[in-house]
């Protein structure tokens, strides 16, 4: 390589795989002289020639880390579009050295948010800028506007706001980009948005599952379910993609190329992150985590035909088949909204337990456009937020709750013929049991509370009484006792004290 | 507190809560001299007291480490049952100085396990065996006789052993205890026994809902059906527990305490971790995921009245009771044994994972008597495994097949009624949604490996033959492309390489 000339590049990127490279030529696209890095030697021609191909000037790559960054203008801008994980640590550690104070570094990966935490801390005590940067929307998205989801310092946001504001997607003029908040939080809301997408996903699944297993359909009368959808309240990229999937040939054959793809789907960690982080955050999320399990449950296919073996086929009713269509729409429409609040509802949380200081109608807002869960439901999503930045759950607005009421009746039919029927619906049974518990004033955990009291004497809570209470239950009514007086305690020596309950 | 005489007590404990008090009552029982220390000095003449009303000798109790170190015969064995976390960590700082090469350490409560590897390791550098035991059954069964599961050094179990034994529970004249596996596999499996205990009390809280709002039943009627399945198939600790709950009347009222308990159940984390370990081992775990995500449910009690307020109550339905009483019967006693296989699956691919080496046979065995999951059931399962260490799956043995195919109907009509009802039983659809998964040799997940190929360019595998394949989807087919040759890349440089998909 002859070594290149010094310029002022507005924008660095490291990692010229497709999402760097495509990314960059979007930027170049849009006037901002931008310059590439990637160790891989073949990868530089490559961006050059597409450059090229795609009539964009003002790129430039380098396998040479120092030179290019050299060519940057100052203070620098900096993205890192590399796998998540130890790679990106090492990336910064070569790097950091060759930067000055001042300097921005983002890492456009689906990295960790915690990883991301400590980098920032890691990086702010060298007076550098350091973002997590969300990015959705795959290679296409990348090349023609993605949506993004930048967390980290905000005035140092301000001078990536430009160029961010013009290579994102556009949805009615405005840009899917904002500023989502501080530390992490950018990784964090690609984190959710990344659940959200496992679980609609998995829910399609289940739609092809009950048309193709319980109403016997063929792939074209499916194609045609999708595309009626697409058109409708569902409209959405991946029902949209799911249509386009159900059009296409496998090559050289006279069959779609779905039905000769394995039934073992992979993954690359987010969406177990968010079922993950829940639990820890304490917020149900059970649809989505019903989507990690099913990823899991599906790459154990030799035990799966086992058991198709020692338990027999699934039977196939196939009768009032438009009728059954017109609820499994409601159904997938009904539980398409359940994934959006519980995400909703975990970013609610996930807020206030690490400051995050999230604009919810923002979020929804830049997620219409550019993205892999872009929908038009996210309109509604935004109003709701927008008019209400303090709503508890996204089921309590009352447009929502207009569209549940509406949908819900094709959810319990869809279940419970599937339930019948014996074809698995894990996460469209999980939304609605979800939705039924949810909206029950008074669960039946009382006897939880009373089952840990009587093996652990875990103590329990009474209902219009302050404190905690434990009852020694084998005994009659009349010896029950103060705790504190008389039962020998709890185990552990960290129980709230325990006051009388009587 | 008078310096205590040098004595050669054959058992150490540290932390004299009620679970280390009663053990150390129990292995007296046993005419093993046994010493505990605790850093509270109120708890020692508590041990005292409780020795002498229980007649029990050989008991001395210390407030000095220094003297409760020098009592015990060499090599020590001393037991740790304090909190989790960094008081173990802390209680391991101070003791260790005080210990000589060769002594034991073992750590009874419910530590994570990861915490247990490290512990193991660090403790090995200086001599000293390090053991993580899960132990079961309570108060009541640390006194009477509890489920002990031990993990680490099979040299050292030997010298535990005898003392082990004796305090155990005890089924058939067999005691609930052995040797686990290396390492931190004792709190691990421990860890899913409580994941299973998890799953087993949601359970029986959907059955209560169902009777108590499905059905209308009263209090007295539901007792009467908990008892009668305790005295069938659904035999076991928690079903018994639940019908003396439904006995307890509060103290001055004439209703069960049950009804003023709050409907928020706290949880310490044990069911939270199998969740998460589960998804990092891709095990499916669902029924428990839903356990632990109606835990979280339960707390928030304020936005389910809201939730009430604007979706209206549930509707009650009451017809055919004894007919529906005995699926709802058939549904708990499907999804028990769902709950059961989901653990039983983790614990055999965590055994390949961590080197465990796992005897399921033997884990089954011990959980018969003693804890908190003991049931019936579990025979059937020893006997499964026994017959068959290899077992792919707990379902695939063709008695727990037969009970499941007599049990599914009901598991079926529950799911099919409660989902038309508006009543939510979250862990009984899981358990139903997974079992028609599971016997699904062909799932739609090709669906979903299709969507992730089409937007994010992962790549897919094909039926029968090597490799992986990506597909430029929105082309016609003619141009499907091999991706090496022509196609952008998948943006991250870690993929497999692609192989010509035509």
């Amino acid at each position: 390589m002859s070594a290149p000339q010094p310029k002022n590049y507005a924008f660095g990127m490291i990692g010229l795989g497709t999402m760097g490279r495509n990314l960059l030529l979007n930027m170049a696209d849009h006037d901002f002289s931008v310059a590439g890095y990637d160790k891989d030697t073949s990868k530089i021609p490559l961006l050059h020639k597409e450059a090229d191909e795609d009539g964009v000037k003002n790129v430039e790559g380098f396998s040479d880390l120092g030179a290019f960054v050299q060519s940057l203008a100052k203070p620098r801008v900096v993205m890192m579009l590399v796998p998540a994980g130890k790679i990106v640590d090492s990336v910064i550690a070569e790097i950091t050295p060759l930067l000055d104070k001042g300097d921005m570094l983002i890492d456009g990966g689906n990295s960790y948010f915690l990883d991301t935490t400590r980098r920032a801390t890691e990086l702010e005590v060298k007076g550098l800028h350091f973002f997590g940067m969300g990015i959705s929307g795959g290679e296409e998205g990348a090349r023609r506007g993605p949506s993004m989801m930048p967390g980290g310092d905000p005035e140092a946001y301000k001078r990536m706001q430009p160029v961010l504001e013009a290579v994102a997607a556009k949805v009615g003029g405005e840009p899917c980009v904002t500023y989502i908040g501080p530390g992490a939080s950018g990784h964090f809301v690609k984190m959710v948005h990344n659940g959200i997408e496992y679980g609609i996903m998995q829910l399609l699944a289940e739609t092809y599952d009950v048309m193709k297993n319980g109403l016997g359909m063929s792939n074209e009368a499916m194609q045609q379910v999708y595309a009626k959808w697409n058109e409708g309240r569902l409209q959405s990229f991946l029902v949209d993609i799911t249509k386009d999937i159900f059009a296409y040939i496998a090559p050289d054959t006279d069959h779609l190329l779905l039905d000769d793809i394995k039934d073992e789907a992979r993954s690359k960690g987010t969406g177990k992150w968010t079922s993950q982080i829940a639990m820890d955050l304490q917020v149900p999320l059970s649809l989505i985590d019903e989507a990690v399990a099913m990823r899991d449950l599906s790459k154990y296919k030799a035990l799966r035909e086992e058991m198709e073996k020692a338990y027999g086929a699934r039977p196939t009713p196939s009768q009032d088949e438009q009728e059954q269509l017109a609820e499994l729409e409601q159904a997938m429409y009904f539980s398409m909204i359940i994934a959006y609040a519980q995400g909703m509802h975990m970013l609610a949380r996930a807020s206030e337990e690490y400051v995050f200081n999230l604009n919810l109608a923002d979020i929804a807002k830049i997620w219409r456009g550019g993205c892999i869960i872009r929908s038009e439901f996210l309109n509604t999503i935004y109003n709701a937020y927008q008019q209400q930045p303090d709503l508890a759950h996204l089921l309590l607005d009352s447009d929502v709750r207009q569209q549940v009421q509406d949908a819900v009746a094709g959810a319990r039919a869809v279940v419970a013929r599937t339930a019948t029927a014996g074809i698995g619906v894990p996460a469209l049974a999980a939304s609605l049991s979800y939705f039924d518990t949810l909206r029950t004033g008074r669960m039946p955990s009382n006897l939880i509370q009373a089952q840990r009291d009587y093996f652990g004497a875990h103590t329990y809570e009474l209902i219009g009484k302050e404190g905690v209470f434990h009852t020694q239950w084998t005994a009659s009514h009349e010896e029950a006792e103060n705790k504190q007086d008389t039962h020998r305690g709890t185990g552990t020596e960290n129980e709230t004290p325990v006051t009388p309950n009587k």
